[in-house]
């Protein structure tokens, strides 16, 4: 009987335990979470904060009961993994004031990610939050609800989500990036634009261009100080990315790939035996360029944890071939999604590319209630390979502009491979010219 | 200089006249319209006859004098053409009473289709009425707004639009369909079944497997009669089908296909030299089996006719690649997509198959707003390949969903292949494991 042992109780590891379960009933599995939930989801915090989402007990898929329950997997919650002997098979876990070792004959290593703390004077002090868990949400609650004046730092995929929020709970807040954009990391400046102005529209104070310094106070935050001003506020979200949580895969003997995270192969093996690395602590292979990148997204964590979690007993038969860095997120009603290479990651990387960005409509001309969508489109100018896409509109619809698009990117098609793509028309979901298709005609540039 | 004649102005015409304008601006294009409406969209005409779309005329992109003057593209409208001769490389056009020959170089026949009329008793009668052209528009809105009891023989799109659109006018009405199931084409049983639920709970008289054999009247139609009884009616729309507007082709000497329509290859050339095909008319190759089908949609007519125009007067620049027929309709709120082969389609191929019909909601099991959607999977057994989908459900992302599908399918997609898709997600838009991954994971049955 094999005894699998799984470190992290989020995405990734939720899924590798289930998986091991169902492909080897006579297994031993073992869930471990420092956290107090398990199968909970991150992604959601922004709503439970917000109030959209009642409780962030309600962003828990399983509790920990059910999930022993109903897949026979043992769970330890409010466990922290504090070392691990590889040559030994053994981990030491700790709970409560006491420790204990647990021996394993796979391990899966799912510990996620954890935000980045710049290291600035003052960002020790209280009153500075970081986001990871939806065990913090009460906490987070408390301080935000109690502000008056709030700073978000960073303009990414959190401090956007985080923005509609405040603006929600009548907060005033100011939002500072350090670059000259929103959602750096995801949107080329043009298509960032649109989301700026719509932000703007609705009372951000953004702060764009503005690296945040130091922060300022005694013992809670009372002053953000950039390089371009001071500002007082009473508490600071501080958003300026995450990183791969690798101390245990270290301590492990793992090797770290060259983005920080932890290096695998296809079948989620890191280079220790026995041992494998799934979802947000993992790098990821790149489906555009086959580069290794680390892009920590959910969808992936589960798949990963699928794969790592089956051939923990099912030696190699599941292979994960890649991410395109497909993601979403919304500012209330306006919708966000990109997925592939954009335009500046792609010129950065040697590409020559060409791009397209086009303002089309969600309907037909003649159907009432149509939204304006921007789509840009990105292709390698030498092969017309797309290479990836970006996607503003006010409609949900363009999450799945972008899926589409994903599909396309990961196949490797040509914009004329996009344009004569057999994709479907009524008048009341979509132009019987989609969107998409007209982005690839222009950016044909006359060739279609 | 080249003279192209571009017979039909609608979608494919228009595009097909369009795009030899833009290949080569010497060229003199000639577009001739047997109505008096161009560019125009027949698939809008259900919300014009019910108010939704205030004229008819609001279903055209461009007015025939737009055309002239943006496009520099000569067109004819309430001129049909009579004649062709395709060793002269004449047309013979009628407009009113006179009749007149026309020179062409290359000529592109896109006529589109027109509504298949069953010979069965009575069916000349008046008041039964087929929709084609939205010119018809006002016609048809006469003829409904003045009948107490209407029929709809046919539950295809038209049927299930119409039916829609019957309910919002507060006509009583009775569906007749004499398969056993609403849109045979376009869907399976069990998906249709939920389509059929949907129209029960709102009040259609469904009668299914109900084939109707006469119609009965003195001059008009006041009485349907089936296989299993008779109704009083007012009123009768016959949307039993479409069937490929051949007439002219077979003038011109084109060669027809299996399917009747006109078999072109991928250049949308017919069997007659100089003679192009395109939209409606034209057979399609199904990129799933590589048979010659006819799916007559207004997305192919479009692409079909760049192709067409293109190679006209640049010839063998571009070639189509074909369709998987995926197609797009509604009922209220209830949106209806697919793609591929039907299973039924599948078997009557011969493919041996596994399929998955599952349920899912379209956003984060925690947050407000979401819908349940039906989607259905179809996979060849021995490789796995995707070969079709249907999805169900209450959001308009449904049409999306069968779009990332069409993708897929065209590009060869296992269902392992659809299950590693990085697609998208945020809480907002898409469950962590999207309904299309789910119905993946279900049909590889505990392979993944």
């Amino acid at each position: 009987m094999v005894r699998v042992v799984v470190v992290g109780g989020g995405a990734a590891g939720a899924s590798a335990a289930a998986r091991a379960r169902r492909l080897d009933p006579s297994a031993e599995v073992l869930l471990i979470e420092r956290g107090s939930m398990i199968t909970h989801a991150p992604c959601g915090m922004p709503y439970a904060i917000g109030g959209i989402v009642k409780s962030h007990e309600e962003l828990m898929t399983y509790t920990p009961e059910e999930f022993e329950k109903e897949r026979n997997i043992k769970v330890m919650i409010n466990t922290e993994v504090v070392d691990v002997d590889a040559d030994k098979k053994v981990v030491v876990v700790k709970k409560g004031g006491s420790e204990e070792k647990i021996p394993w004959d796979k391990l899966v290593i799912a510990t996620g990610a954890k935000p980045l703390v710049p290291r600035i004077p003052g960002v020790e002090l209280k009153g500075i939050l970081t986001m990871r868990h939806p065990d913090e949400v009460p906490h987070l609650k408390g301080h935000i609800d109690k502000a008056k004046t709030v700073a978000i730092v960073g303009g990414g995929y959190i401090g956007v989500e985080m923005a509609e929020v405040l603006l929600e709970l009548g907060k005033r807040f100011l939002l500072f990036e350090m670059f000259d954009q929103v959602l750096p990391a995801a949107l080329d400046p043009d298509v960032a634009g649109i989301v700026a102005e719509e932000m703007k529209t609705r009372g951000v104070e953004l702060h764009l261009g503005e690296k945040v310094v130091e922060f300022r106070g005694v013992e809670h935050v009372n002053k953000v100080v950039t390089e371009k001003g001071e500002y007082q506020v009473d508490e600071v979200i501080l958003a300026v990315g995450v990183r791969p949580d690798v101390d245990l895969a270290v301590r492990a003997g793992a090797k770290l790939g060259e983005t920080g995270a932890v290096y695998v192969n296809e079948y989620m093996e890191t280079t220790v035996p026995d041992v494998y690395a799934a979802g947000d602590v993992a790098e990821k292979v790149h489906r555009v360029t086959g580069r290794r990148v680390w892009i920590p997204l959910a969808p992936t964590a589960n798949k990963e944890g699928q794969v790592a979690g089956g051939n923990a007993v099912r030696n190699r038969i599941l292979k994960f071939p890649g991410v395109v860095g497909t993601a979403v997120t919304k500012f209330y009603n306006l919708y966000i999604a990109r997925t592939g290479l954009s335009e500046k990651d792609a010129a950065q990387l040697g590409f020559k590319t060409q791009s397209a960005l086009i303002k089309a409509r969600t309907k037909a001309h003649y159907m009432p209630g149509a939204e304006t969508v921007h789509v840009k489109l990105i292709a390698e100018e030498s092969t017309g390979r797309i290479l990836g896409g970006q996607i503003v509109g006010k409609s949900p619809v363009v999450a799945s502009y972008a899926d589409i698009l994903a599909v396309a990117v990961q196949s490797g098609y040509t914009v004329s491979d996009l344009f004569f793509s057999d994709i479907g028309y009524m008048p009341d979901t979509a132009p019987v010219w989609h969107p998409l298709i007209v982005a690839a005609r222009v950016l044909s540039r006359g060739k279609l």
